[in-house]
């Protein structure tokens, strides 16, 4: 248990920017929200999984939606609160702690805020170990947990309460009401117990980022390499370093989907994303794929760059992350596995770590 | 108050297609669900709206989507229950009468077959005095009473509760989650005090609808001239007779969209709509428009003919009715007149009976 302030927010988001593989909402919008939260509030309990009582009540906040509509039309600051009270009422419970969903981009940090403003702890690890763009893509379905009931709010103030007979239901129904609504919503979900976060979550990844985020921050200050730093700390595969000499992007059914290319020393990689890098190919040769994290970080900076955010001409450095080995599974890659997204390829893991 | 077995369900069917104006969804098979119905459990008691003590908790259900998609995917029998349980729940209420919320189609009878379910009877009247497309397009909007929680349920066990900050948003997001699920869902919502039903219905509406569905069927045994016995019963306006020399139909955004052509002694016939038939116009005159009823009758038999089941070479009269009067009133033509449907044009009286 330790205490979460606005001093650690810096290197929580940059860390969590580079876990969410260039998905999860802006890092640096959700650092904003939970700094204004703690600053007006107070700083925030952060529980490791093993310090959960067993019959605790876990609710995951999150955003929903896509990132290129998240960063232009900005919440309002009530949405997390209303989707929390909606969830509670419909459930008939009372959180006791809030928890990520995945820790992506501004998704790490939205309960942090909400937890500033209700005083509930955080626990320390979230439901993919990195971010995915669907509702249903988290551990709890491997496990069978429901994500319904599913409250969803809005930045007009309209709710909805989704009771969906799958997950892939609810992230359906959800996606078309976060459409309507205007492509960004608030979502509780995938109620936890204590007894549940073991299978449910990958286990001290707000942590992870944070360390991540402050390897990065302090290699650049001694003008080390950052990117290096992370990928030590991480065991990252070094995918390739380059120049973005092409980027196509639209905002389709909820999504931002598209591609991007990066010219670099040897033939030229081409990187394919649905909110999240997805799948990474060189001339007709797959060399990483989702499940496994596939992160685009500044080259000279090291700062992660998010798939709204890219742009032509950033030099960047590609790298590839081991995902949680639950998702290589059969069950795991059925949910998450390139296939999945329409791209016809399989999962191969990641190469083995070399200089380019 | 009195009871509605199924022996009564023909002429209720027949005079509720009628009164539907071309929407509310099939009405034969609305009438084969309440028939299935009230054979299984039990007959219906229909009460008036003046016998309805003040206190009571008179809950609308109807079928919502697009009546082309609603003829070939069929409910499975427990959608309304479904949402009827689901608004309950989530408003804490027990319901103690069912209503239509349009006296249309299908959802004319759509509450009699979850009343003989349920033991609880039904309202004589409904929220519009006809069929509109839009869940916002009802009385209790004009009066203030909020759609509000709007529970929806699917074929596949999927339900949602729709807690909207206005009557538009609550059909923007039961409409995507609609469109989501199959383009054909069942509501519970716009719960009303039996004080509040002067306010909020159409008296007598089921009624009317019977009246009707007898007047064709006895002119028709009689050889007389059923769309005649219609027209007289309901002050209609004779608009034309011909055929249909032309239809234009898309299932978009979760409505049946499109236009005909009516050819016969006159200049053509041009018929708009949106599940409903909202405009009717010769040359470049206006002749009737939302929100009067423009109903299309096959000439010989009187039987109405929806929207989705409009066909080349059916033989056809199309008559004009007036309206509830509180929808020609300024806030009334605000909310379902032919501008908000994107016609250019006013909303102009019918013409005066005549002959043709």
């Amino acid at each position: 248990m330790r205490e979460i302030d606005a001093g650690h927010l810096d290197d929580i988001a940059r860390g969590a920017g580079i876990l969410g593989t260039g998905g999860g909402g802006d890092p640096w919008l959700g650092r904003l929200l939970a700094e204004a939260a703690i600053t007006r509030h107070s700083p925030v309990t952060l529980v490791d999984i093993d310090e959960v009582p067993p019959d605790a009540v876990v609710v995951p906040v999150s955003m929903l939606g896509a990132p290129t509509v998240g960063t232009e039309k900005l919440p309002n600051g009530t949405e997390t609160l209303a989707a929390l009270r909606a969830l509670e009422k419909a459930r008939g419970i009372t959180a006791t702690h809030l928890v990520p969903i995945e820790i992506g981009g501004m998704n790490s940090t939205v309960p942090l805020a909400l937890a500033a403003e209700t005083g509930l702890p955080v626990v320390d690890g979230d439901a993919m170990g990195r971010a995915f763009p669907e509702a249903q893509m988290v551990l709890p379905t491997l496990a069978g947990i429901p994500a319904s009931p599913m409250a969803v709010a809005d930045d007009k103030g309209n709710t909805l309460v989704v009771d969906a007979v799958s997950n892939l239901w609810a992230e359906r129904i959800a996606r078309a009401a976060c459409v309507a609504t205007g492509c960004s919503v608030y979502t509780a979900d995938t109620v936890m117990t204590g007894a549940q976060l073991p299978d449910g979550l990958v286990a001290g990844t707000i942590t992870l980022a944070e360390r991540l985020g402050a390897a990065a921050r302090s290699a650049r200050a001694s003008h080390a390499d950052p990117v290096a730093a992370v990928a030590d700390l991480a065991g990252g595969v070094h995918l390739t370093t380059g120049k973005v000499t092409d980027v196509h992007r639209a905002t389709t059914d909820g999504f931002a989907r598209g591609g991007a290319t990066i010219t670099g020393t040897g033939a030229d990689l081409h990187l394919s994303f649905q909110n999240e890098y997805l799948l990474a190919t060189r001339d007709d040769e797959v060399l990483a794929t989702t499940p496994d994290l596939i992160c685009v970080l500044a080259t000279d900076t090291g700062e992660p760059i998010t798939t709204e955010a890219l742009r032509y001409g950033n030099r960047v450095t590609v790298l590839g992350l081991p995902c949680d080995p639950r998702w290589t599974t059969p069950a795991g890659l059925d949910l998450v596995g390139p296939r999945y997204f329409g791209y016809d390829c399989d999962y191969r893991p990641l190469p083995t770590p070399k200089a380019e």
